[in-house]
């Protein structure tokens, strides 16, 4: 069952900043670009309409350390891991490596609950996971998160 | 009856890019900025909910000429100028100033037009300016738009 | 001699606005990334550095006409026609069409200069466009830009 | 010794997201913006040149965990506190409050290391906070740190 996905992405000029580099924000539009891409892999949309209403996944957290820079024209592979599913959110790492000799220039994490929108109340609230969706996403095995991993 | 306003922002690092200047997409990220702005100052809201349901004002066209660069923590004054209050739409000018020594560094323009969602067709569908908001909103005067003008 | 490219993405969550489609200031990043994807196919990059120093090609002017909207996950093709190669500028029109059923959604345009860092003064001054890259593009015949075109 | 700031901004149209809320990724940017704030309230800048190079304060690691949403409009408050000076960095922490009515929305952490080019390797390596700089920023009281405040 899939716990892991790749999307590689090439730097364009609008992410850089002043300095020269990537801005450290557009590592999080990143993260989650290589998420919804993981749906679709899968099947499904990140943000979907259906007879229940407006399913979507907004973030509880989300972090990351940067190791190294990315620069305008650069490659990235954006290697996200299920970290864990719970009933009601999962939990993603992330490794962003250039492409062209493979260092890693951060790591990430997010974790994203399943919500619909209470119309009763107007606001999106925490629903179990589709039993659809859930049965195709498991969690990386231990190997792959322990100490010794870039991912843990 | 108002034909003008004024913003007044100071340049984030996130605004620039690798050049070291304000990315030219930004520009129009504050024009929209400036246009939102002048509607609060009137007690509009440019994207609201009523009775009558969703109404925004959708862009129909929007341009921008560059003279010069704006850098990080330059103050910068965007002087919105209504150049024309058609039946749906509305035709902005601006023009983009440095406030340390007035220096223009761009003029653009922009037509929004008004819009309220269709839910027969789920789309947004142009529709004639509220009497309210047209009751507060002029062109600015001829003069303020001859050739002589940076805003013509 | 190149004077045409086409250029395919998929609209992310990030570039969506709370009206629920793509934010317009993104056209602008689109077109940009386009005209740096068609400097890439000719083996060239949009901003580099060599024993001359540091060029760049900074927008002189961009514009944008939006006939629809752009949806998350819509798969948009970006079509860039060269119209215009002057001795320090290149004048480039883009026509936006959704890939699923051909919709035109925007049509753009855009000018750019080349220029290059004058250290004396420490800024951009527009400088003759290298004789390696005027030899690889070329305005696109005139039938492309007739009236009865979206590109004129 | 000042160690902490606050910046109130108004949420824009463009930093939403088709969720009509505040894009996750726009909460570092607005941590990134008050960091710059209270340099600037200081008189120093994030991003400077003078005659030992280009010092800038590259971001080692950002966290956020999202409480509420934020949404167009709404006036925010950014809350920055000093959790920690060291020799070569500084840790921040910030609370997001709605001013209307004073709710967290959200909680954030980031670490930035003060770094100049090196010219010879072509790249930032960090370097001591300049004496100036760091007699101007103390760590918060350690009540203001503890498990009973949103800044733990």
């Amino acid at each position: 069952m899939p716990y892991e996905f790749k999307l590689t992405r090439r730097i364009e000029f609008a992410e850089t900043d002043m300095a020269g580099i990537v801005h450290f924000a557009n590592f999080f539009r990143m993260m989650e670009a290589t998420e919804h891409a993981f749906f679709r892999s899968l099947g499904f949309t990140i943000h979907g309409h259906d007879e229940g209403g407006t399913t979507g996944w907004p973030r509880v957290s989300a972090s990351c350390d940067f190791r190294g820079p990315l620069r305008f024209e650069d490659e990235v592979e954006i290697h996200l891991v299920v970290a864990e599913v719970r009933s009601r959110s999962i939990r993603y790492r992330f490794i962003f490596r250039k492409t062209a000799d493979g260092t890693e220039v951060a790591h990430g994490a997010m974790v994203a609950v399943c919500a619909t929108v209470d119309k009763a109340v107007g606001k999106l609230v925490p629903v179990p996971i589709p039993e659809r969706i859930r049965a195709q996403i498991a969690a990386a095995p231990k190997e792959l998160l322990t100490s010794e991993s870039p991912l843990s």
